[in-house]
């Protein structure tokens, strides 16, 4: 069977079906004409499948994948990184906390100091094993191994962009230095990693060919790196399906970000059988960087949640962003996955309602996994009243839902004429419902100017009704009972 | 032919035969045995696909996608977003001036401004059509058309989660609502789109049943909503793939960005036949929001660059972009495609070699389509001499390689001991050809310390030649050619 196809050849199976039974599926048929014999063997065989499920994939690792941490590598080839040696071990330190497999450096032959800190990070003893990044070249190879890694990661250009603008070397004399470096680097007992460079843009015929030659000459892990982030996630997923098909060691995957698609490449890669996946922190590296740690956290917590939660400690995810945010001197941004300020925040009525009621509703994350909390937004203009009645409830105040549904249609009037905060429309809350008790007219917020209280009583007065706070309206169902 | 399958398929063959050559895919044929007569078909058809290559497809609309701009409806449900009546119409003429084809404004049954801020939009007489998101209620749907609007977005929750904590109804009173709806919108000859709500996590036969008998009362679009952000590539290809065989009509489709995937999505949405992508800019919406404007530029560019280019003004991208931001108050997140401050700066020394011969190895994006400007970062540890030969000659300071080689060591040792500014960086370089002009020993930095100085000349000291300043040294070569 193929899995590329399992999912969709369900999928199709299901809509040709139910596209007859509602005899609408016309196009269905128009498109199974080019698509020979498709629907009818491979609906029968999967008729269960669903495409909104996980796909069950037997080349998958989506539940076994492993990370090797780059922000000490990658991530120093970030334009505002530079992390002294007290720094590189602090960071070490809390990825290694964290849970991450392995933490790539930079290269000893980047810089003298490179070298010392490489050195100084393997005395550490952590738990992650320990790796640097080195070009395909023996002098490097002969540093390499002096520091005390667990392993080496090798790298060279495959692309024709890099052999003619970068090394300027041709397959036969890459695939020599591969061997040689290799040997080397397993003759002194430690993992060895080969990988091709701008793999998306190399000839798949070279690619597969010097792939399956280091795997048969013993290497742990081949890599695919998306150097320049061109890839696409169908691509990705060809692509690592393939090589899954020539090599039997590990495969591991790189991918940068500079057309947003390194989170969901790199999800394609395990479905695909890759068992690797290079991150750094808020994807920090050269230009915009690399698929982030926590954003990968996030892809895979929706994808199979006992397994992220059992290998990484999500909750000190926040301190470590928050860590290398200050060390590269950045913001994390605020929309970052999970740790963006308002990653959990509802603001709709629509969503806050159904929130309330049941976070999965609009959540596929719980905050609470990453030791973080949710916020409903109702000083705004768009909020509903059952956002309303649930901050009334917050602040000990019971009023019917005729009352709660008043009061929210006041607050949405003063949200019309400026931006309020909570503070506000809690006063507002509090000022109507002593109003209620009292009997009395009471002035809802005290710090209103006579301008603003003459344009909210307009505002008020041009509001029709309930609008806007009841999720289905009665008219429509009376209608459709009216039949039509 | 089934399009999920042609690259992989083409991808296997040229594996498997190309494995064969080298005599190692005996795990390639284990694979297969699994596969049934999958690579010998399929590897026969498709043997010059590849699969690195953009895929083509005969349901994708990679290179005729449309955008339906939503910063102004899912981006005020963004937690910072209050647009007043002024800034709504200056974000809107932006957008239309950008190119986007369509442009959706919040409910009017939202609030009294809300209706007032849709009817000044639509009298602006803007190219983009403009467009408002309604619940699916009767109350709605004739706010709606009184508005002047082009045509209406029409929504309703699908998912068990929404039909039982948000709505509760169930199908029948959403297939016969929506058909009342739909049917008093086309009255009024405007355009109407039905979309479900949390699309992925609807049942399949609902969501087929309900769009099948949409499209044959004549919706002009369809869309499949992401509202959690749970969706993967492959399932969005595959539902989206599915539904493009049992509608006739448009597909619009929107994806949230929780765990990092809305740009991929779109991507893999519009490969399987979407044909609108919903987008906002920075991506702003409930919690972290949508598929952003510019990570959809940087994408669709990558994939089609004549179509993106001849359709939107992508050098107003950045003032588009600071114009939301500033409306929103966040800043540009540092790692913003195409427009972070780091998308386009090269800092390793391979890396910067290259992009000096030639940009396109280390860039998939011109930064020059969106009126920006490439960086290459010289003044680290991690340069290059070939990245410091080219700043030289900026400064119009000519030497020879081994001189460039000394001085970008005493670089690299300077930025081992501390962050270096490009000034600092361009002293060296003038201080050191002063020297070499005048033969006597110039000081390289007028303003280090003598603890600098000292620290400085002995990281020199320890330095061993140009180890880090050639991209493949001799040694490896030597040994290759005495055979081995």
């Amino acid at each position: 069977m193929c899995p590329s196809c399992e999912p969709a050849a369900a999928a199709n199976g299901n809509g040709a079906s139910n596209g007859a039974s509602n005899g609408a599926n016309g196009s269905a048929k128009g498109k199974d004409a080019n698509h020979d014999g498709f629907t009818a063997i491979e609906s029968k065989v999967h008729k269960n499948v669903s495409p909104y499920q996980p796909v069950g994939d037997f080349l998958s690792n989506v539940s076994s994948f492993k990370i090797i941490e780059s922000t000490l590598r990658e991530g120093e080839q970030f334009a505002n990184a530079f992390f002294d040696t007290a720094k590189k071990i602090e960071i070490a330190k809390a990825l290694d906390d964290f849970g991450v497999d392995y933490i790539e450096l930079t290269s000893p032959a980047a810089s003298e100091q490179s070298r010392a800190d490489c050195e100084a990070i393997c005395k550490l003893g952590l738990k992650a094993k320990i790796l640097t990044h080195i070009r395909c070249n023996m002098s490097d190879a002969r540093l390499a191994v002096q520091t005390g890694v667990d392993g080496v990661d090798v790298v060279i250009g495959t692309s024709s962009y890099l052999m003619e603008h970068s090394h300027g070397k041709d397959m036969t004399y890459i695939t020599n230095t591969a061997i040689e470096v290799i040997n080397f680097v397993k003759s002194h007992n430690i993992e060895i990693r080969f990988s091709s460079e701008d793999s998306f843009r190399s000839s798949l015929v070279d690619l597969l060919s010097i792939y399956s030659t280091v795997d048969k000459i013993g290497v742990n892990r081949v890599g695919i790196a998306d150097t320049v982030g061109c890839a696409s996630p169908r691509q990705v997923y060809d692509l690592v399906r393939t090589l899954r098909g020539v090599v039997s060691c590990d495969i591991e995957t790189h991918f940068h970000n500079d057309t947003g698609c390194a989170i969901a490449n790199a999800y394609c890669a395990l479905e695909a059988g890759a068992t690797h996946v290079d991150t750094s922190v808020l994807g920090i590296g050269e230009r915009n960087g690399i698929t982030p740690l926590g954003g990968l956290m996030a892809r895979m917590i929706a994808a199979d949640r006992d397994y992220v939660i059992s290998k990484y400690k999500l909750h000190k995810l926040k301190d470590l962003e928050d860590l290398v945010a200050q060390a590269v001197e950045v913001n994390i941004p605020f929309n970052n996955p999970v740790t963006g300020f308002c990653a959990f925040t509802h603001k709709a009525g629509i969503h806050a309602k159904a929130i309330l009621n049941n976070p999965s509703t609009y959540e596929i994350i719980n905050p609470s996994d990453f030791g973080l909390s949710r916020y409903v937004h109702f000083a705004s203009r768009l909020t509903g009243w059952n956002a309303i009645k649930s901050r009334a409830s917050q602040l000990n105040i019971e009023m019917t839902d005729e009352q709660y549904k008043q009061v929210t249609q006041k607050i949405k009037a003063l949200a019309d004429i400026r931006p309020i905060a909570i503070d506000d429309a809690d006063s507002i809350i509090r000022a109507f419902h002593l109003g209620i008790k009292t009997g009395k007219e009471v002035e809802l917020l005290p710090n209103m100017t006579a301008e603003e209280k003459a344009l909210l009583a307009e505002k008020e007065a041009s509001v029709t009704g309930k609008r806007a706070l009841d999720e289905i309206t009665e008219p429509a169902a009376k209608k459709v009972n009216n039949g039509a």
